[in-house]
């Protein structure tokens, strides 16, 4: 049997790929790790109790995993990601540290399961949340009609800054039922109510890191390096569950009929399409699931060869767990 | 001393007018119109009180207005602009029912001021509150680069639907505290912890209505009858101010440093772009303020001659009452 690790296991994400390997009956000898402020605390799991190890290079060595899931921030997949690999384990890391490694694939398993198995260095690097998010629906038809140029706008759940995003935005609604001033810890500025067109750190290029993302990493899975992509990214207010509004060129003209036969039957995507009946994308529908939903598809009359259309997707699962896992999936 | 009617006086639209025409000093003999059942009802305005008369054409051809602030709904909008035109009124309309009417200008003052006198029909649209928030930005680009194409997906408030929107957010903010399911009234979905990618009806291209009048509005107001323009309106949880994310493509090069000392002295636009310190356009500031916010400029370097920018404006303000009373100013 297989010994995984799952690494970050109390933390917002790392909770999710415990569910979700239960959902997905994945057996193998566990072990779960987390910070020294979480170690010895004891969660049922695969109705079992596990004890949380301390996340040390030595308990990490005497375990020698031979699959680690990686979810406790970027500095400690830089710390950690190597040391696992030296090991000899095959390391699925959450975070951005290693996504633009060219030894390093970037796995949404829908659009480049092949790359999975290609890793140089024994580390996979998980996608961004919103990236996942649109690639799934997109990838299908660039294989279509070939994407020329992609302009993303956002709509990013505050879970995806983890527990303490989700703590301003409780926090914030505390506050507002009380007529009290909310104060964020963790974001920028009060969610509640409000929103932030800004996540992750400004460059020098006037884009933030995550629109960066979504530009670089879009380009990666897919494989089309010169892409064409432009990306504006939004904190709301919302819990859970990440939607984008996507603005597609193709090189070739498209037919939405064909698009939405196509989307209905590619992986990993429910299509809700269907205005007569108010159906379309919404966080309250991908909520739990580890599906991208995909609908508003129409034609963009402004310029030949345009479509709009909007997604919606869990960022806690598919944009993060449930992708982990089913990259794991493919390698054992 | 002109006679000033406020018909749907009671209204989110209409009181927020006469906070406007307080806040403004507008010297008036003014009669507040409501339906039948805010009829009789005092209201405080310009330290006065102000017993609401009912809305008929009785009642209107008594007070003879010389212009009128018309914000009760598209059908009264149809009644009533007519019969207020034919008693020699000017009607300043802020419903959708004329605004594609070729004798019926679309103003907005920091764009088109020139228009308002122009009327034949003694009627004035105001524009969709979305538009508005957009095009006070977009007008002095337009003029310094020549617009080429413009992709809008928008965060719109729940005040867009009017005090029944703010009762579905603030119903479903309870139903969130206590646990259970909120049940919409006025929008199709819940819209707490929640979003909804639509706004008014759909149309037979698939865009909705909403996104169709941000494509002709803009054209109208710009006077651009054939810009390419593309939208996707979403509707947040958010109890007031709109924003929208733009991706702009110019027939000439733009330059960023041009265009934030050209929007900084623009008449209408408040500058917010520092990312360095956090600064940006957000709901929380356009708040109860009469200008539209813009920030987030940068090159989208996807293709030639495109930016990216993001504004927020307070869509019953700008968005309404402001721009109809300042169209008022420009009549008297």
């Amino acid at each position: 049997m297989h010994k995984i690790a799952v690494i970050g296991a109390t933390g917002i994400v790392g909770t999710t790929f415990l569910k979700v390997l239960e959902e997905d009956k994945i057996k193998a000898d566990y072990y779960l790790f987390a910070s020294h402020r979480s170690a010895g605390k004891v969660i049922q799991f695969m109705g079992k109790d596990y004890t949380i190890i301390e996340l040390t290079a030595d308990n990490v060595a005497k375990v020698k995993p031979d699959f680690a899931l990686l979810a406790a921030g970027g500095s400690t997949s830089i710390e950690f990601a190597p040391i696992l690999a030296n090991l000899g384990c095959t390391v699925i890391d959450n975070s951005s540290a290693f996504r633009r490694d060219p030894t390093v694939p970037l796995v949404v398993p829908e659009c480049n399961p092949e790359e999975a198995k290609k890793t140089k260095s024994k580390i996979i690097s998980n996608p961004n949340c919103s990236t996942i998010g649109s690639v799934v629906a997109l990838k299908p038809l660039d294989d279509l009609y070939k994407i020329k140029r992609i302009v993303y706008s956002t709509y990013q759940a505050v879970s995806g800054a983890g527990q303490a995003g989700v703590d301003d935005y409780l926090h914030g609604l505390d506050a507002y039922v009380k007529g009290t001033q909310p104060l964020p810890q963790k974001l920028q500025h009060p969610i509640f109510n409000n929103l932030i067109p800004h996540i992750d750190v400004f460059l020098d290029n006037g884009n933030t890191k995550e629109e960066d993302k979504m530009i670089f990493e879009t380009r990666k899975i897919l494989k089309r390096p010169d892409l064409a992509v432009s990306a504006t990214t939004v904190r709301v207010p919302i819990e859970n569950c990440h939607s984008i509004s996507i603005n597609v060129e193709f090189e070739k003209k498209p037919c939405i009929a064909t698009i939405k036969k196509v989307l209905a039957k590619a992986p990993g995507i429910v299509l809700l399409d269907n205005p007569a009946k108010n159906l379309y994308p919404m966080p309250m529908h991908a909520n739990g699931k580890n599906e991208v939903f995909v609908g508003r598809i129409r034609l963009d009359e402004s310029r030949e060869n345009c479509i709009n259309l909007f997604t919606a997707s869990d960022n806690i699962r598919k944009g993060a767990a449930t992708n982990a896992v089913q990259i794991l999936k493919l390698l054992i």
